[in-house]
């Protein structure tokens, strides 16, 4: 069975992973006949965010202890993560992905990106297998590999930000992936377009797919 | 386009709403060409835990504002809700049904049922339209109603407890439903039993699309 590990950036779309993107990610991966393994850093959110106002809740909450809502209490903390265990390595969006795994969401191409997520990455790549990242979270990926082709959709502030880290972007629509077939790297825009939940969940399914395809 | 008001009881399954069940309910009525509007009560949770750990958190989180990262922000305060506005309401599961919406999981048949959620539930019914409910969120229509017929799967004790509050409890495997036909009820068990997150979108399905032929 093939097995993938999924990377949680919190819970919640507005100061974590984004929910829906989430669930529809760890769904597609059931019914394509695969299973996973979540994982998320062991840190304190950049901050948490009232999801009704847009207000800051001046509160800590942990990005594992947060995104485990999503997986039902089994996550591990992305510091154990080893590729030889896994098949494929897939980080679901979020502003998570752009604030916690990244500092993307503040600093655009000079962000930096956590140190358990840069490594994860690298060594999933250096084993060669693939790595999906859907709405935001091919942002993180354009900063960690070069020259890379990805998809966040349409968004021109982020697509330049890809370009001036040195990778290329490509539009996309709903439930459409962009494939990097030299490091097999497949992204999704999800959440980065305007769109429903029925598009979230093609989006997650075609992503996964060619992700477990590649894994093969 | 048949309106369907969903009951979000916070955002995790041990403290609030069980976060597949809500997402899969939302994709489920989406699917079948409906619409939905998340309401959940403006009150305090019972408490917080660390679904990790299981330990109580010691913090203080509002149902609505916890349950608005389900739904990215779009959600109103159950009191808002007005039946005459939709066709339909459903309740998925999670503990935050028996700690949030009731006093279940503390005081089994002898539970109090939140106020807004009571009169929410007892419009609905008053008005002829259907009410769906998943995993732990039938006991709280067995409260509420008199002598219907409703489902949490194959649990002695919660079962039991059905039936102490003058209801009749029929057993139930994954995806199935049971629909009590008087009162337009129907029910389903989810993680109730030991589930996959695929048996969690069958029953969310067969719910939806029941409550929905219901409502024409």
């Amino acid at each position: 069975m093939t097995k993938i590990a999924v990377v949680l950036s919190g819970c919640g779309v507005f100061d974590g992973a984004e929910i829906h993107e989430s669930v529809l990610t760890l769904l597609a991966i059931h019914r394509a006949g695969a299973s996973y393994q979540c994982f998320a850093p062991d840190m304190d959110q950049y901050h948490v965010i009232n999801h009704m106002t847009g207000d800051d809740m001046k509160e800590k909450r942990n990005v594992m202890v947060e995104a485990s809502r999503i997986s039902r209490g089994d996550i591990k903390p992305l510091s154990d993560y080893n590729p030889a265990d896994f098949d494929a390595i897939i980080l679901p969006g979020g502003f998570g992905a752009a604030k916690n795994l990244s500092t993307f969401a503040f600093d655009g191409p000079d962000c930096s990106v956590q140190a358990d997520v840069e490594k994860a990455l690298k060594a999933t790549r250096a084993a060669d297998k693939p790595i999906g990242a859907l709405c935001i979270s091919p942002a993180v990926l354009a900063k960690v590999f070069d020259d890379i082709t990805v998809t966040i959709g349409q968004d021109e502030g982020v697509s330049g930000a890809i370009q001036a880290m040195g990778c290329t972007h490509e539009s996309t629509d709903h439930g459409e992936i962009i494939v990097d077939a030299k490091t097999k790297i497949v992204t999704t825009p999800c959440y980065m377009l305007e769109a429903n939940i029925g598009q979230i969940a093609d989006g997650a399914e075609a992503c996964v797919q060619e992700v477990i395809k590649l894994a093969q």
